[in-house]
């Protein structure tokens, strides 16, 4: 695995004692000795079971619910239904990660009203048993009126389509509403320059659509939550979430009760990659322990995770580009209709921001849609809406190079957004790290190297995603010892703990093993938001590093007190305190911290700002078997400015997972709906997931171009790999075939059918 | 129940919001529905239960230790004697609250070479049910080579008594040691004027001696520990402590590894007293969950706890005082023995400091001895060391009052310490409230009233007691409902997560209900001393303060950035921010913290430096039943210097506990040996506490003169109303029947003897 570092920025070529090592991570014996404590692991004295009734149909209406018979059970302690849930209508929330709809959030986590998918909550049961609780589950009598469901998006968007709500409206950019209700819940418009002429400038114009399928993140756990709403009205909730305190407002929202009343413990979790933001559980299981006076435990079944909680969209999208003879990017055009699932808020905004984001570009439009379907609400899935958009624009972006005779990374190198690029949405790039990415791929062994052989083919995609800033918080304590406990409020989906904690030590000269760290819940820690957005090395890190900040400003006022001059003439380098003629390491002087006053504490609260942008760009080369139109990954090669590799282990870890993802996405994943919108292939043996049998091992390439706006030039790193997968694997495909791919998953029967209309 | 306040200092007369009223303790709901969590609620996958092979002889000598079929038998999956303990010879641990010799705390928790006491752990097994551990005990074959033994503190000072340790030398202050090994570990002396002046100017001259018997703190909840052994060498204990950060240095040290590799969580406790202060189980549940892997329980059994843990010591105390005829106390002596049980370091510096310390004496000498006897090793009681001293100095102060005819309140006003006083141990007083309590009890209705009827008597007796100072830490997070979450580093014996909690809500501006205290962990919170030396309201109480300055100064930056002003415009008051033209209450502006760049975190640490004084005295009237002896209490009356009774309720709770286990003290509690040196009243039922039925309601007057050293004027209250009972009832005894009891336990039997002997 290489590591590129790039010196172009002020923090650049830096050197570092720890930042850029590779230490054990911190939970790591407990993770391989089976120490750690995930959600399912509570037990609590006198802990109920519960257990979820879901719905049967794709779209109906709740006439009746009857829970009398479920009620009567002997063991049953209490039953709960949408009618338990407080009206929430017209509320928003305001979360550090966006706004949410109360209405449809309380009314996703348990129908009130109708059923929108099958596989809605609509009852739960708390019993002394789970058995008990699936007994009686299969006691509640629902009386249903079935309506016509809708699943795809395309027909959803059709005037006479079912229709799934009637009091949502298509709004458009600027806030104006359509007049009759609509499955489209947003229409979404950027452009800048002029479309139009600029096509008349061009040499070349491609335009191509593209389908995808709604596919599920896979994580291993499966939703949890453990709820104990106690006699003074405290709610404690341990459950796996990527936010505590996103589960902690949302909780609390929905149950209408004061955030402070509500402590979310995050457990260990065991996967999230943005599906484990949303609540599910949690308010089902307070509702179910306040009714029964005793904590509530409720574990999701897989078939429940995939019918019940929320993917990541099947979507439809146009693309249109424009270049001149030399290689130009002059025009752009991209419709994208995104499913939503059952409630509007799909991850439509970042499709369109990303569709073009890797490209300077001058005249661009783009339009999106939000729209509801009868399938599962969708939620994000690592760099949400982009790898649909990536798999569409990379895809064309291949075919006007091979039609222009231009490699596609000089292709891309011609037109790579850079520092000054204005994204079609907006904002304009400060230094970013794409044409540094194009660069390492083009020189890379993989790229260097031939490939041979028939039914072989090389291809080359890119891809972008945000580093979300949001707002962390973090505080720590010196130890006599010299070592540093560090309370952070990140839950740690990918190696964080060990990411801030080598911040820490960085920050203040020790060694990261010299740092404890320990995520927090919600009583414990300041306010924290969502790990997600490839935001937590990023912005967690930087509030370890004000801690370190405002640790080492009160170690000088001890030198001081200790080497009686003022804390001014106390400077810090280098791990050591040195004063007037006199020196002592962290370790030296965190010894005599009882002496001058006692421990030190330090804390730190930051808002991240509008965060910056991680750039990726991955080749692969594929064997296509005629026969059967299977295509196997012989070489894969990920590319990716990681601004600073905290941990360069976990950097390519992240890179090597997404990649995996994003090969699943492309070639196996989707959910398989039958004509009554019920998914056929809810379980992980039939959800065709890749495994080590599929995979070669995934190549890496750390290129490093520091993020001006982090004291150590730190990016995120955990998204942006998803993104071009598929798109690499089309083109792949089209050079090892010649034919063109463009719907997901690219299955055997797909490739190979494309194959036979093309002979 | 009565508050005085006294309006004498800067800070008195202030008036308060939350301070001096009564919320509802924070873990009420929890305390009383059961849901706290003590360490016996612990229950981790694969725990074992340990159990402990205790010494059936007074002083021997091990010969060996056989564990062989212990660790044959089914089940059992560890088996650790003192030879798993690592050497620690001559080390000397600093601790906040003092130095602990390595040597002698370790050979407490697990015999090395020989045993001391009857009780003395020898031997520990860990296996699959408590059971099989019980079973194995009986399994370990040790040879004894039986000693002499000795168990009174006179005896243990002669020269030819049998000698617990042969490298123990008698310690002068100034350091000098003995010649050949003793008993006797330490001599303390204390002198200030001339004393053979002032005894030659007295009128009157009084000395006695007396003698006060072994007892135990009593707690409800015994000694328990679980520990978990990482494979990572990281060690978590979850224990029954009053210092979490003690807990984690005492054994880290004597397991010879880093503090930071240790994790103390302080579970709820069941009482404590100080006798939860020094580790017992801790390092024996670690070594058993190194060996076996497994995480460890071990809970002691009532007999364990009397029998090897440390109760307060039997002393030998001679008192001389001398006054003129007018009433002034003109000179003093005292002679102290105090018994250390089985290791040197005993509770003889505290009782010296305090044996005097309620009067103004010009000339004074006092003489401490520290002696070791084969019984536990002696630990803190509630004002350690104070309550057999005051019994022997105010019970001589009684004496002379009645021979000169002054009323005994009068006698005390006439020679009471106050602010200037210098402590014959060298102190000299801030602003204390001696005067004002003795005022306030003279002046109470319970004085006021008149005592009739035959073998009826009033007695009155004072008592003093430190507030130590220490280190505390406190970080805190506002929330954005403006409630704020506390984290503090204090176990809670005595309700200071609310008393806490409100000086932070105090200064904050906001209800004592919108702050969310919590205990952390040693992982979780900064530096914090021992709950101990009625120090947590005063100390940890300055904590929170400071982290609320912290938190004001922080809110003070955000209304200026939503105010478009600088901070130093804005001001604090009343819970309410001004800027120019514009004000927010604090929760009006938590609202906001979001907006403005993220959450807020607030953090101290504080030296609560040489602390201060409390000062007590106590009203009882008694029958005697002349035909048995049984001194029955009639009415008590507690009258305290609270500096700031932050909840009255609790400060009420503490003087009423206090003096109901000096009346435990005073009539009943005493261990009680046979000749072979082994306690035959080991249990509940025989070591005879006072149960309801045994008192009547305590009434309660708090005093108020502020502590000038802190900011509300708060004192520590819990130690100072267990010293005056057992002189009280003494004094209350002889003005009933006309004897002077000098002797604790003062049962019926002795009281009886004492009355017919006199006549």
């Amino acid at each position: 695995m290489a590591t590129i570092n790039q010196p172009r920025s002020e923090t650049a070529g830096k050197q570092y004692k720890v930042l850029g090592t590779r230490p054990i991570r911190h939970d790591g014996a407990d993770k391989v000795t089976g120490r750690a404590i995930y959600t399912n692991d509570m037990q609590l004295t006198g802990m109920l079971h519960g257990r979820i009734l879901r719905s049967p149909h794709a779209h109906a209406r709740i006439k009746s619910i009857d829970t009398s018979a479920a009620e009567a059970l002997p063991g049953v302690l209490a039953v709960c239904t949408g009618a338990d849930f407080p009206d929430v209508k017209d509320k928003i929330a305001e979360l550090g990660e966006g706004a949410v709809n109360l209405a449809h959030l309380s009314a996703n986590v348990m129908a009130h009203d109708k059923v929108l998918y099958k596989g809605h909550a609509v009852a739960a049961v708390a019993a002394k048993s789970p058995h008990i609780a699936e007994e009686a589950l299969k006691l509640i009598r629902v009386e249903y009126e079935v309506l016509p469901h809708v699943l795809w998006v395309l027909d959803a968007m059709k005037d006479d389509a079912p229709l799934l709500h009637d009091n949502v409206y298509t709004e458009e950019l600027g806030g104006k509403q359509s007049d009759k209700p609509s499955n489209i819940a947003k229409h979404l418009h950027f452009e800048q320059g002029n479309v139009e002429e600029g096509f008349a400038q061009a040499d070349i114009v491609i335009e191509r659509e593209f389908k995808t399928a709604t596919v599920h993140q896979g994580y291993i756990e499966p939703h949890v939550s453990v709820a104990l709403w106690n006699q003074d009205n405290r709610l404690t909730i341990w459950t796996a979430t990527q936010g505590s305190f996103t589960a902690r407002q949302q909780t609390a929202e929905v149950l209408q009760i004061p955030v402070s009343n509500v402590t979310v413990v995050p457990c260990e979790i065991g996967g999230g990659f943005g599906g484990k933001i949303s609540i599910y559980l949690e308010p089902v299981a307070a509702i179910l322990s306040r009714k029964s006076g005793r904590p509530v435990k409720i574990v999701m079944s897989r078939a429940e995770v995939f019918e019940g909680t929320g993917p990541t969209p099947a979507t439809f999208i146009r693309v249109k580009l424009g270049a001149t003879r030399d290689g130009k990017l002059v025009a752009a055009q991209a419709y994208l209709a995104y499913e939503a699932g059952g409630f509007p808020g799909g991850v439509i905004g970042p499709g369109c921001m990303c569709v073009f984001s890797c490209y300077d570009i001058p005249n661009a439009v783009v339009d999106g849609y939000d729209v509801c379907v009868n399938k599962p609400k969708t939620q994000a899935y690592r760099a949400p809406g982009a790898t649909q958009a990536a798999f569409a624009c990379e895809t064309v972006i291949d075919e006007i190079a091979e039609k222009l005779g231009i490699d596609p990374i000089e292709f891309r190198l011609k037109n790579a957004a850079k520092e000054g690029t204005r994204r079609v949405d907006g904002p304009v790039y400060p230094r970013v790290g794409f044409i540094e990415t194009l660069e390492a791929a083009r020189n890379s062994d993989h790229y260097q190297s031939e490939l041979t052989g028939p039914y072989r083919g090389r291809g080359v995609a890119s891809g972008f995603w945000f580093n979300v800033g949001l707002k962390s918080a973090a505080s720590a304590s010196v130890n006599p010892d010299g070592t540093v406990t560090l309370v952070e409020g990140s839950t740690d989906i990918g190696g964080t703990r060990t990411t801030v904690a080598m911040q820490l030590a960085e920050t203040l000269g020790i060694a990261a093993e010299d740092v404890i760290p320990r995520v927090e819940d919600t009583d414990g820690v300041g306010y924290t938001d969502v790990t997600g957005g490839s935001r937590v090395t990023y912005a967690t890190g930087l509030a370890a590093y004000h801690c370190g900040l405002d640790i080492i400003a009160q170690m000088k006022e001890r030198a001081a007190i200790l080497w009686d001059c003022e804390p001014d003439q106390v400077e810090f380098a280098d791990g050591t305190f040195t004063g007037p003629g006199q020196s002592a390491t962290f370790k030296e002087l965190a010894r005599r911290l009882l002496e001058t006053g006692g421990g030190i504490v330090g804390r730190a609260s930051v808002d991240g700002g509008g965060a910056t942008n991680g750039f990726g760009t991955h080749i692969v080369d594929v064997e296509v078997d005629p026969e059967t139109g299977k295509v196997t990954i012989l070489r894969y090669t990920a590319v990716q400015d990681a601004g600073k590799a905290v941990h360069p282990s976990y950097v390519e870890g992240q890179m090597q997972g997404g990649a995996v993802q994003g090969i699943g996405w492309a070639l196996n994943e989707e959910y398989y709906y039958d004509a009554d919108g019920r998914m056929r292939n809810a379980s992980m043996l039939d959800y065709r997931m890749p495994t080590a049998y599929d995979l070669p091992n995934i190549e890496t390439i750390i290129v490093e171009v520091p993020n001006p706006k982090h004291p150590y030039g730190v990016r995120g790193v955990g998204e942006t790999p998803i993104v071009p997968p598929p798109a690499a694997i089309a083109n792949a495909i089209y050079r090892a075939v010649g034919v063109r791919m463009r719907e997901l998953p690219m299955q055997p029967h797909k490739v190979w059918k494309a194959i036979n209309s093309q002979e």
